[in-house]
This record gives C-alpha cells, sequence and structure tokens, in this order.
C-alpha cells in the first residue's frame, strides 16, 4: 500500500529562487543520508568536516568544507556527530554565535549520561539556538525513501523561531513535526527511539505470569492428575488442550482489567466526592494502558479461536468420537438427543462468537486511524458501550462453558476447582460494581461529581487537579 | 501502538525568545485543561476569570486576572465558558475589539439553539474576530496526552488571519486543523461532537430490520413448522441455525446494495444522455454510504463465517452425526460416495471461501489509512474490480448452497420458499444489469457521457451539477 | 468512520478580510470542481474561459472571464485544461509573466509524451513560475467530500516561493501537499496516478506463477495418478485439497523470500568487508518489495487457514470418516489411540496456529497507521525477531505436517516427491544462512562493518555509497 516515494524525487537543478543553505557537521551515515534527502527537497547543502575534501560518498554538487567555514555559510547547522566529539564545537562558539544548532544525536542506552545531547551542546556554544530533532528517523529510511516506520519527529528547544525553522525543514522532508516544548523535552527524546514498546510491558508480562500459572495448575489438574490416579497418558494435551484452556481465561482476565479501574475510580469519586482530587499514581498509570490490556486480551481471544476451530480436525479428537460410536453399537444402545445440552451446547458457543466478534470490533476501533476519525461520543460509545457488552458476553459465555459442573464433587481434583474458575472472579467483581453503580441513586451523584460538583467545595485544595474525570 | 506522548513535554522555564501569550477565559475543566496544555507547548497562559485569584487547581505559573485585565494582555482570547454566561461578554466590547475570539463551546443537543454559539458570541462582540475551533477536543484527552479520538480540530471563521493564528496554535498543540470556512459552519462543527454515528444509521437500521424480519420468517419455517407437523422440538435452532441462516442473506443483500446504486446512475446518465444533472437526493445519499453498507455486509460475513465454522463442535451436529452412522450400520448398509455431491459440498465452501477472502480484503483497503495511500485507480480497480468479483463469488456460493433443491416441492413448507432465496434477488438483479451495461453498445456511450459528452448539449440548463460521475 | 465532511462547509458570503484571489482557467469538471472546493474553503476564485460567459454549472457568485482578463485578476493561475489546448498559453506570455501557473493535467497513459505536461507549459509560458499540483486528487472526491482515496497531493516546481503558495492552498483545502523537489519531479507526479500497485506487481505474479505450477504438479500427483493406477476418480479435489496444498506451500515460500535478501546482504557485506558499496539492482529492488512479498504471503496462509477449518463440514471428509468408523465395526476391530500420532497431530496444528498468529501480528504492525505510531527499535524487533519467529515456526508446522513420511517408497509417486517438500527449500536455507550469521565470528565483524567499519578502507571509491544498511 506504500508507495517508493523515493522515485519520485529530482535533484534540483538551478532553482531560479535559491533555497536557503543548510551547514550540516559529520560526513558519517546519517549527516550524508541527510543532506542527500535535503539536496533532493531543494535545499543547498554545505557539509562541514574535519577533513575539507570531498569523497565519492558525499553526493555530487555538496561542498565539504572546515567546520567554520561550512558554519559561514548558513543559519543552520546540523550537528550530526556523535555525543562524545562535540568538545571541538566549543571553539566554533564565536562562529556559531546567534545561529540554530539541530542536535540529531542518539544514545545507545536509556538515561545514558546526566542531561541529554541536546542541552550538553548548549553549554558547550552557550550563544547558539539548539533545537533537538530528527533523532527518530533512520538513516536507511531517508535512504530509500520507505519510512514505512514513524514519520513523526520530535522537535524542541527554547527558542521558537528557531523551532519553526527546523520544524519547517521537517515539513519539506515530508514528514510531521510535534513540538515538545522547551530542550528540557530533549531527554525523553534522545530516550524515545531506545524504548520498546513501554506501554505494552505490563499488559505482556502480566499476561505471560497469569498463562505460566495456568499452565502449571492444568498441567497438575488434567496431565499428572489423570495420570497418578487413572495412569492415563495425556501428556500431549500440553500442546492444544491445556493452550486452549489458558487463552480464554487469560483473555477474560485482562479483558476485565480493562473496566476494572474505571469502577475503581468512580468508587473513590463517590467516596471523596470531588473529581477534583488525584487518583493513586497505580490507579493513573493503569488507566494509561487499558488500551493494551485489551489487545492483549484480543490477542488471547484469537488464539482461543483458533484453538477451538481445530478441535474437530485433531487425531485425539476424532478418535475419541469414533470409540464412542464404537462403544454405542458394541453395546447396542443409542443414545437418544438430549434437549437440554443441545440448548446448553449452543447457547455458550454463540456468546462466544458474539462476544470475540464485539472484541474484534474493540480492536478495529483501537487502530489509530480509525479512532481518528470517530468524534469522543462515538469512541467512548464503542469502547464503554460495546466494551461492556463483550464482557457480559464473554463472562456469560465462560459461565455457560462450565455450566452446573462446579455443583459436582468429582469435579475437584486434588481439591482444585476447574482452571476456567478464576477466570470468572475479576469479571463478576467487575460486573457487579457497575451494576450496583449504575443504579439512580449512585449514577446521579457520579455524574454531577463528573460534571464538576462537589460535596465539601474549597477553594484551596492540597491536591494537584486530576486528569481521570471523563474517560472512566 | 500509541505512545503516552505526555511524558515528553516540559513546561518551558523561561524562553529566551518569549512565545506569545493566550488568554483563557474561565478556569473550569476545559480551560485548565487546555491551559496546562499550552503551557507545554510554549505558550505564556493568563486566565481571566470572576474571581481573579489563582487556586492549586491552576498549573503553576500562570497569572489569574479579571476577565478585562487579562484580555488586555493578549490578542487571542480562548472563551472556555459555556454559552449560558456569554453575557458579560457585551460588557467587555471595548476590550476586546479586533481581538480574536476562540470558541470552544458544545451544547449538549443536536441544533440546541436557533443561532451556533460561535455566531452568537459574534452577535454579543461585534468587533471581535469570532473562530470557532476545539470543539471536539476532550478535557481528558489534552491532559492525558492519549489522544485515541480524533486529534482533528474543526476551524471556522469569518477572519482568515485570525483563523491562521488559530490553527498556528492546534498544529503546535499537535492537532490537526481543518478549516472549515466561514462562520456559518459553526453550526455543524457544534454539531459534530454530538454526533453517533450519522453515517451508519441507515446500514445498521436496514440490516437490524432485515435480521428481525428473516427471523421471525426462519423460526416459522424450520422451528414451528416441524413442531406442528412433526412434532419434533427444534427450539434451539434459534441460538446459532437460524442466525447462520440470517447472517449470510443479509450480509449478501447489503452487498448487493452497495453496487445497486452505481447501475442506477449509470442507468440515469444512459437514459438522460448526460452526466450534468442531479440525481434524485435519494441515491446521492445512498451512494455516499456505500462504504458503511459494505463494511455492516462484511461484519454480518464474518459472523456467518463462524457460525459456520464451530458447526462441527455442535452437540446437535455430533449428535446427528452418530446417528447417521448408527442407522447405516443397524440397517448394515454403507451409503456409497456420491461423487456430484463431493464436487458440490466442496464447490460452494471453496466460493464462499474466495468471496470471504476477496470480502476481508475489500474491508482492509477501505481502512482510512490504506485507503490514503492508494491513488484513485487503485482504489476504484479494488473497490469495483474487486468489489464486483466478491459478489459474483458471494452470489455463486449462495446459488450453490441451495443447488436444486428449490425445484422439489416438499422445500416449500406452508409454501415459503427457503429463507436463503430471499438473498437472492438483489445480487441477481445487479448483476444482470452490469451485465447488460459493459455491452459495449451500451458502456461505449455511457463511458463518454462519463467524459462530459452529451446527447443534447444546452448551454444553460436549469438543474446543478451533479457529482456523482466518476464513481460510479 | 469517515465523516462525510462536505456537509460542514459553507460557502463564505463576505468575509471582512477578503482571501486572495485565485484564477481557473478552464470551466471543464475538473475546474469547475476544484472551484467549488476553494470557494467553499474561503478562496475568492474568477473563471478563464474561451467563452467569458457563466453558465448553470458554475458555482455562483464566480466570474467567468477571458483568460487574459481572468488572470490579471490573480497571482495563482491553476490550468485546468487538457494538455491539447495549451498552445494559445504562449500568447499570454506578457499576461502571465512572474505569475504561479499550477498544472494539474493527468495524461492517459504512463511517459505518453518526452516530456511532462508541466515542463511543456514552462517552455510555453517562459516568465512564469509554474507548479505541478492536484493532479492524484479527484474532481469526484472534491465535489462529494468523501476523499477516501489519497489526500496527498505531490508537489514540485523549481520556485520555492510559488511552491509554498500553493501548497498553502493544498492545506487550506484539508489535503497533505508533499514536496517533491523541483520540476523535474513532474514526469513521475503525473505517472503516479496512472500506476497500479507497482510495488506489488512482482509478489502478485511471483505467487500466482508459483501457485500455477503446484497447481498442475498436484495435479497429476493427485488427481491423474490415483485415476491411472487405481482408477480412482477423486477430480473434485481441484476445488479444495489442491488449493489448500498450494496456499501453504506459497505462503511459506513468500515469506522466506521476505527474508531471503536480508542474508544474502549480509553475505555480500561480509566478503566485501564494507557497507559502502552498491548491493547489485536486484538485491535492491527485491529489499523495496519486502513488504508487499509478505502481505501477499499472509493473504494466502488466510486462504490455507480458511480452507483448513472447512475440512470437518466436506461432504467427502464426513463420508470418509464414516466408512473409516464403519469398516471398523464391520471387521469388529478397534483401532487403539496411537500417544505418538496424537502427540504429532496436535504438535503440528498447534505450531500452524501460533505461526499464523504471528503473522497477523506482523500484518497488523505493516498497517500504515500502525508503524506511523512505533519507533524504529520497535519496527525492527516487530519486523525482524518476530518475523524470524514467524518463518521458524510456519517451517516447523510444515515440517511437522510431512512428518517421516518422505522415507517411504511409496511416499513418490512417478517418482514426484510431495509438493510441500518444495517449500521446505528456501525456508530452510534462509533459517540456516542466518544462523550461521548469527555465530559471534561471523556476527561481530557484520555490526561493525554496519556501524561503518571498512576492512580495506578507501577514501575514494568508485561505488556510489549504499542504501541499505540498517534494515537487513
Amino acid at each position: 500500500m506504500e508507495k517508493n516515494s523515493s522515485n519520485m524525487i529530482h535533484l534540483t537543478a538551478d532553482s531560479p529562487n535559491k533555497p536557503e543553505t543548510v551547514c550540516i557537521f559529520g560526513t558519517g551515515d546519517f549527516g550524508r543520508s541527510l543532506g542527500h534527502k535535503m539536496l533532493q527537497c531543494g535545499y543547498s547543502i554545505v557539509f562541514g568536516s574535519r577533513k575539507a575534501q570531498t569523497s565519492s560518498l558525499i553526493p555530487k554538487g555538496i561542498e565539504v568544507l572546515s567546520h567554520a567555514e561550512a558554519a559561514k555559510k548558513s543559519n543552520i547547522i546540523i550537528v550530526a556527530i556523535q555525543r562524545d566529539h562535540y568538545n571541538f564545537l566549543s571553539e566554533l562558539t564565536e562562529v556559531l554565535h546567534g545561529k540554530v544548532l539541530v542536535d540529531v544525536s542518539n544514545n545507545l542506552k536509556i538515561n545514558q549520561y546526566p542531561e541529554s545531547n541536546a542541552e550538553y551542546l548548549a553549554q558547550l556554544v552557550p550563544g547558539a539556538k539548539v533545537v533537538k530533532a530528527f533523532n527518530t528517523v533512520s538513516a536507511w529510511a531517508l535512504q530509500s525513501g520507505t519510512l514505512d516506520a514513524s514519520r513523526q519527529v520530535f522537535v524542541c528547544g527554547d527558542d521558537s523561531k528557531a523551532k519553526e525553522m527546523v520544524m519547517g525543514i521537517v515539513r519539506t522532508l515530508g514528514l510531521t513535526p510535534l513540538d515538545q516544548g522547551s530542550l528540557l523535552a530533549a531527554k525523553e527524546i534522545e530516550n524515545y527511539p531506545l524504548q520498546l514498546f513501554p506501554m505494552w510491558k505490563f499488559p505482556i508480562y502480566l499476561s505471560l505470569g497469569l498463562s505460566a500459572f495456568l499452565f502449571f495448575y492444568c498441567l497438575i489438574r488434567e496431565v499428572i492428575y489423570p495420570y497418578v490416579y487413572e495412569n492415563k497418558n495425556v501428556s500431549f494435551f500440553v500442546v492444544i488442550s491445556i493452550p486452549n484452556r489458558i487463552c480464554p481465561i487469560v483473555a477474560l482476565i485482562l479483558l476485565a482489567l480493562v473496566y476494572l479501574p474505571g469502577v475503581i475510580a468512580a468508587i473513590i469519586q463517590l467516596q471523596r466526592g470531588t473529581k477534583y482530587s488525584r487518583f493513586p499514581d497505580w490507579l493513573d498509570k493503569w488507566m494509561l494502558c487499558r488500551k493494551q490490556l485489551g489487545l492483549v486480551a484480543l490477542a488471547y481471544a484469537f488464539l482461543h479461536v483458533l484453538y477451538t476451530l481445530v478441535i474437530p480436525i485433531r487425531y485425539y479428537v476424532r478418535w475419541k468420537l469414533n470409540s464412542y460410536i464404537i462403544s454405542q453399537i458394541q453395546n447396542n444402545r443409542t443414545d437418544p438427543f438430549n434437549y437440554s445440552t443441545g440448548w446448553h451446547s449452543d447457547s455458550y458457543l454463540a456468546l462466544g462468537i458474539l462476544g470475540f466478534f464485539l472484541f474484534i470490533l474493540l480492536g478495529i476501533t483501537s487502530l489509530p486511524s480509525v479512532s481518528n476519525n470517530v468524534n469522543w461520543r462515538e469512541f467512548r460509545f464503542v469502547q464503554s458501550k460495546l466494551g461492556y457488552l463483550t464482557l457480559i458476553l464473554c463472562t456469560a459465555h465462560t459461565l455457560g462453558y462450565g455450566g452446573k459442573s462446579f455443583l459436582s464433587a468429582s469435579f475437584y481434583r486434588w481439591y482444585l476447582p476447574a482452571a476456567y474458575m478464576f477466570s470468572l472472579i475479576v469479571p463478576c467483581i467487575v460486573l457487579i460494581i457497575k451494576f450496583v453503580i449504575i443504579f439512580p441513586c449512585l449514577d446521579r451523584p457520579l455524574t454531577r461529581i463528573r460534571q464538576g460538583w462537589e460535596r465539601n467545595p474549597q477553594e484551596f485544595k492540597n491536591s494537584n487537579y486530576n486528569g481521570s474525570n471523563s474517560a472512566v
């Protein structure tokens, strides 16, 4: 779906209305790639280097001068040098005075240095206007034109005019500048490309932890127990049967955990009688990773669907069905059709299908391009109303799957209940609290609180203002 | 996938190149959130309030002044007050003269007031340049930085410079401004956040109506009839069997309705001999919701696939297969393999699979981010060529499913034909008309008409120019 | 999810701060649509036409003047005329001197003329500043407001101020301008709307070619062979059984071809001892269509999953299972449960499920809106680490499916091995080379080479710098 737009770009031969010259310090990979790309977009480029001689690696038509000479030619200097080599820049303080210095550097580790590279640069060259930019863009992406990953360029700096100039360049290169404020933001901008799904860590670790626990629980109950008591070897259960027990449980628990912080927040607000008090930190963090929790839950639900749909293809299942038929015949017996089983089996399957369908809908609406095209009312309708409906359907599916079996004693092996029963605890809590909250006697004060009403209004509170009111 | 970018933003301590000051009237939730966010993005903020005293809720470093004093400090005043409280602004007419007033208000109902809030504001403060903006953004989103829903900010106003200033602020906050023209557009901008999927209403109501009708039809034919005549209780059919009959029928009808307006438009154009005449209103509206119709159809098709794939897991199906085998054995009979049934069963399954596969492809290309990356020729190739292929495959799948059974009299219960036959009417009409239209004798004049040729050219026509030519 | 934003736009009645006037030459479909849209967005429009008289087709409030008169009224003239009719413009050279001429034309064929329309226009009117723009936008999209396909407007031109003016208009219309450099880029911009998935051609033709070959191979081995030797007619296999053999094979081969260029590039870099030498052209091209290869592979994998999941519904399969049971009973024999078969069957199914699950994840992250929201480290983690894991799982799934059967002679019909064995060649090669490369003795020099280290450093090389270092 992505066009290779690099083919569509031509070097500016001799534009009548000459555009501004940009100086790049450093002829390394990134400096050259950026220079090449800027040349394509109509800029005039001059390189500043220790060795002021051009090489075959430098795109044609670009001069390579000494740092000082190159800096004189332009008002914007892009510093494409590693932080370790910044020192020499302090000697150029005079030449660089009043000019815009663009720091494009990245580190190898998160928080590698006490101050960010951009702030360090600003200290070295006090008179220059330092702007942090371009560090999220890769050399390979600039060269090949296949900007599959982020087109976002985070920009920060203390001088707004300098920042605006850099953002103009970013736009001309076909990238999207995002103003991140003052140079203090440089640290986090420098950490950004080193991050690996920070918002996903908690949901993924949680789900893996749950999966591991449930795996061993099921292993004991469904593989080791039959082996010990019935001398039945069903070790191959670990391949499909047990995963297919783990997936729905984790999916349902995670889905309930998406909605649990909302009801907790409601309780806190009702209790405090105001929305202008900060939630505990863990609750704030939890609320911010609800989307990720939901998507991990969807992944588990998807696996559950696949594992379930291959059931009739499995050799074990076919063999079991066959022996059942053969045993019926050998005993000259025909099991009659059981209506209640028919109803029961179809019902929980249908609930599961509808739940999964809504779950997929929720997943699609959380795609950035889709959620960008709905307004807040629509987004909340889908994520809140349809979300609760999904939770209700999936909980009912699990309840229906279990049926009345938890009443019989034989159901408890080594006094351990079936694993699916764990999955029901959190969803049931969430649904019960939600059910209580929507009663008018609680819903009305809650609505008023969220509209700004306070039970004990105070002009000066010690709490900071909280940011978690309208989406719970 | 969404980064929490709020962490990356820092308050501007003391920028050397001080950015413009923005004044915000009103220290409510939205005013504070907007002020906080603008402060983060480097603006200088001053609040105007009835009580000119700061509170702990106001971000540090922001002055709270009286309305008049605050207004003097800035050229842009954001009015974050509810419409009911606008009255006092008429007293400030002098101070606000020539300044940009940004109306961010929303109403509780669609078309709550005769004129839009922004127009009302413009009447109250005649000398000010009123711009409508920011009403689609939620306070929660501004605070938490998780702009999951729309980043689009609709902007309108009569003064283009004032509008440009506001659009600059919108861009700095990382949002996307969309110029909607003059202040007359404010009414619809104010209605926008109150809308709940307006384009989806018709497709969804239509599909629900169809589903309800088909449900009762199938109930009579497949549950009540066997109960009355054969005393068979198959009430559990309402859970999976009947939904799995409804879903494919609704999906196919809706898919055909996506392509029906196109062929109707072609007939109208052929008949009128020109494309420069307006289509009837219903046809224009129908054409604009084709995408939504198609996606609802895809949802039904998806459910049909899920319902079909669980068939072998259903207790009823297993029991039926078992009794079939047992009856074969008890009668000491072995049904030979029927080649034509083998061909027939595999064929309609394969047609269904291919149809569903293409349907999914169509769905993916209608994702905003995907359709943004294809050119018109590619978009039309997928939506028109592949769309018709999908319709052909799905119609063939349904025809194949039915087979020759509609010929036998026993097939009609209470003279009612099987439900699936309804689903074939619209698709067959569409396909037949389309087949006729692509004959050269009709295709050639149609192509010429769409390129602008007219059978009876007139310089002055009474009709307005129509907007439905190239995509049919 | 797409709002019909056209409803939200109103004509500017009488703006106090009158915006600039834009002149449009040509009152054809596109000229009128563009004029209408620009009028809505607050521009003042004047048409230039041969017949200087307004018609009912022209939006109200727009003057239609002669070309020369209209051109005098504005600094920007949009030339919405076909290239064939450009000639008369040379007579207007004087009037057009110094003005911005926007070429919006398209051709009917790729590379229809020796020079692009925009360059031809620049030759005809030497004094004007020609800018190419708007050719990717359709008249229908402008009118209906449903810009489902590309909002991207490629802009190029030799005068940067003129280009900036046009890009401003593009932004005001709610479209996204993309600066493509000097007027030399016009040729490719004009070819762009005529392209039909250029990056997809190779992957699609390759997959279709492979599919055709495998179809005939399987036809011989699985339909013709049994017919000749066993007189068994299984011709209906061509509908589902053989496609379900082709799909996984093609999917696996294509998936391996996504990762093959990466390991080839690594070998080349290791051998040359530098990354600063250009890869062969075929390798560069191959690397640029890896995403498309992967997505076509995913489509085949999806079909394979669907074909597999309908297996238990197929009449043939049901009949075969039934006759197996009946034969057991008639022979009074009960096949015991085979543990190793149980393990084997479940294992390769589970591998396939996990492989498909990761494959879907890879597909989702290649959606433009998703990949735009991850940083490079995350993108490479998903596409490289998870990608290789997918390849390993899918290869293991295929190996597991085959099991030990390839050892038995009866397995080879007419000396032809089973088709699935072909699918294993490329993946195994890729995985073995990759396995060798990640050994420290090769990985360490490779990492250093990719960081810029050279075995035989030369200051002046004949090779151009290469663009394929960091993503392999």
